[in-house]
């Protein structure tokens, strides 16, 4: 015979680990990124401590990969388990109570034990926004790059196709990236917009190096400022050497956007 | 004979007089209104105190109008005078470059020194950006006011059609206006976009009565909400009171957009 709870539900399913999504958007210019740091406010910690108020114990979030400091996202995914009963709905509206408005919880859904939001990705998309205008928007000035000269978006649009395919990417890889694989495969490499306007770069791969959506837009820049040739390009992108490749694009234009598993 | 200053410039010629008008675009969101006040971060004594830097000398800005705190300009207009013999163009460069980067010199010039920020506006144009849909967008929640219910636009329309023309907007004066005179003109009230999505609301008249747009624009979305209808709109305009009105809008949807002279 099964005891019961409280509420009349048997113990054994009050007691049942769950594994628990979520998916937020996050403006990440006053965090110093999305892991837990022990002098500085992260995105992990201040979602953690919420949960860990609402839930009555600690929690370890497990996102789909950290964002550096400064970089926002739309669409973060991330996983806990729990014990606790506290149905799905609940959990969003109480976490969003809780939370200050640079974090908003899109979506909180219970998905199978197994579901792992880092190891179970098969792509990611990140979205590089620039304005290409002589004046800056200060108005805008937390969410993007603000180049004032004109950029060649040709030139940038041919430097983004050669990037398309399965490499070696150790060029745009930032040192702390220890002996990871460096060969990721990149599905969609393409710029957006019209020169003296807004354009948005959109990278999509199975998985990015450290830095490597910003040194990529860094590099790629380089060629729309004329200061870089299609074929340098390519020969940094030959060279797996990151020492041949642009200067890093700032954090603020970054954004995760979709995470598919 | 003249007597020569160390640039060979006669001393008549460098004491001169000058005015001088600033174009400048802000974001409020940090700022307690454009006002000096004696405990607050104010615009007027940020810009002031940076230009004194300058200039070597105390400087009293004159803006077309105060903003309330965190209402944002994209061209708020104000002079200063000055015997600085420093040009408009260095002016504007040092200016951007002592400011943080939540304010913008947008334009610097020499005017004629009759020429009054304040008394000689002719029409001031405001704009009210609401965010019309379920979610809200945490990258523009400085600058919208976010309604996630769908509003009736075409109420909203009737109603700011109401205002145009010259009227006594007593209902949509804030107390603390003192016996300043209610009549005002209104060359524009209109509403842009469809419902469920971004919508602007614009308002030019020849000058604007404390919180007059917000308490406007709070009036005119209870009529978006249903809540009023056009023959009650109408009601409240004739009032003359502003306990009749609906409640004022929040402040970081507004922008003052022009100023003409």
């Amino acid at each position: 015979m099964n005891k019961r709870g409280s509420l009349g539900i048997p113990f054994f399913c009050a007691m049942n680990e769950r594994n628990i999504k979520l998916i937020l958007t996050y403006d990440g210019t006053h965090y110093h990124g999305w892991q837990r740091q022990k002098n500085a406010v992260t995105l992990q910690q201040t979602v953690e401590d919420r949960l860990a108020v609402m839930l009555g114990h600690p929690v370890t979030l497990i996102a789909s990969g950290r964002t550096d400091a400064g970089v926002h996202a739309l669409a973060q995914v991330c996983h806990f388990m729990t014990r606790s009963r506290i149905p799905a709905g609940a959990l969003k509206k109480g976490l969003n109570s809780l939370l200050r408005d640079d974090i908003l919880i899109k979506d909180v859904q219970d998905v199978p034990l197994d579901f792992h939001a880092r190891y179970h990705v098969k792509r990611k998309t990140y979205e590089y926004r620039i304005l290409n205008q002589p004046q800056p928007d200060l108005f805008r000035r937390r969410f993007c790059w603000h180049i004032p000269v004109p950029l060649n978006v040709d030139a940038m649009a041919q430097c983004l196709s050669l990037l398309e395919g399965t490499h070696d990417f150790s060029s745009f890889r930032s040192s702390g990236s220890g002996n990871q694989n460096p060969v990721r495969t990149l599905y969609a490499a393409q710029v957006n917009g019209a020169s003296g306007e807004d354009l948005t770069i959109i990278l999509e791969a199975d998985g990015f190096l450290r830095h490597m959506v910003r040194n990529m837009v860094g590099t790629v820049v380089q060629a729309g400022l004329n200061r870089l040739d299609v074929d340098g390009f390519e020969g940094i992108v030959a060279a797996k050497d990151r020492r041949m490749a642009g200067v890093k694009a700032p954090a603020r234009g970054l954004f995760l956007i979709r995470v598919r598993y």
